[in-house]
């Protein structure tokens, strides 16, 4: 989280990132103009759907009649600085199904710049990276054909992230994150992420996310 | 950046976090204990160096009589969260040379929590990211046979970051963050990043640094 007088550093055109809450209700428009070419080659190969793809029924109740995945972690592990609820100074992102694909909107502040303008990368491979282990659980809950607020409680740790750069990341933009489960192998769910902002693809994310041992750093 | 009283939630073991400044001379001693595995499978194989390995004469020079790479960023390039010696609400990451390894070393704060006690996976990307983008410039100088302060300036953004976690990273730690340059193609840097604590890898990362085109996000 910024504090707000960082905003006093950057161009007046980034101002209306502090305007914006963080988190954004899915049925608000993105307005974000499209980014440039980052690399002299590749392209991004359209992955996950476009953001404009967002049923209306399903949207509507986004942030205002559902709970997010994270609202079902167990208290003793909702501190994360990514995705936790009760750290108040994290990002606190909120992530839902919308059809078979999950969906964050997050909105950078002023701080989180890379160059005057844009994203920097380590916040995106950190969406992406808290989007995805929330999409595991959600996904293997779904696979047992169990509603998040049965137990035993589903909580993923990050085994390895992958973040290809596909184009600079606008700063003054509403960040839509899009997950698809590629597979689910016994404790481990393989999981696609996409950033995108305006309908074009910024960023894309392959997470291994591995089931919690109870072990963990015992 | 967390402000103090994200101290308040956690356990008093992660006060020292805020007790120490979050970017540590690297003369300072490594005092943090060992993490456990994280995984059911697979293991840190030995890669770069452990951080212990740091000859006397150079790492006693470090934070106080060199310059960083970050402090050679040119003015308008010098704004990134993670490595952005002007923002003032950042990670302002130190990086130098030792030897043919870089090093960065980092005391995460208490808000930077995974679980209680770890630190979160997208910190220690960000880490990774602009340790390996320091890097890369470095590099791209020292193959040119030139200083740092000498023009034109090099500055890289990054094409694609892979990390593999290998272990929970314990929050109350110093992080040392060691870098390789495995193979420089053209305008690209390959780099090989390392997180150690207390001479046990956590973290491995791979990336892909570019050479920031003049046209970038234009």
């Amino acid at each position: 989280m910024c504090s707000e007088r960082q905003t006093l550093l950057y161009s007046a055109d980034l101002i209306r990132a502090d305007l914006n809450p963080r988190v954004v209700p899915a049925h608000e428009e993105i307005m974000a103009g499209e980014g440039e070419a980052l690399l002299d080659e590749g392209s991004a190969s359209p992955g996950i759907g476009s953001p404009h793809a967002i049923p209306g029924p399903t949207s509507l109740n986004f942030g205002k009649f559902m709970k997010a995945f994270q609202d079902y972690y167990p208290e003793n592990l909702a501190h994360c600085y990514g995705c936790g609820r009760l750290n108040t100074q994290g990002h606190q992102i909120k992530t839902y199904w919308d059809g078979d694909e999950t969906v964050t909107r997050f909105t950078p502040e002023a701080c989180h710049t890379a160059v005057p303008g844009f994203t920097y990368g380590g916040l995106i491979a950190s969406l992406i990276d808290c989007h995805s282990t929330g999409t595991a659980a959600a996904a293997m809950y779904r696979a047992e054909g169990r509603e998040m607020d049965t137990l035993p409680a589903f909580r993923f740790v990050t085994g390895s992230l992958k973040v290809d750069f596909l184009k600079p990341t606008p700063i003054a933009s509403v960040l839509e994150i899009r997950g698809r489960v590629k597979e689910i192998k016994g404790r481990k769910v393989i999981v696609e992420t996409t950033v995108w902002v305006d309908g074009v693809a910024t960023a894309r994310g392959d997470v291994v996310a591995v089931q919690m041992p109870e072990s963990f750093g015992a």
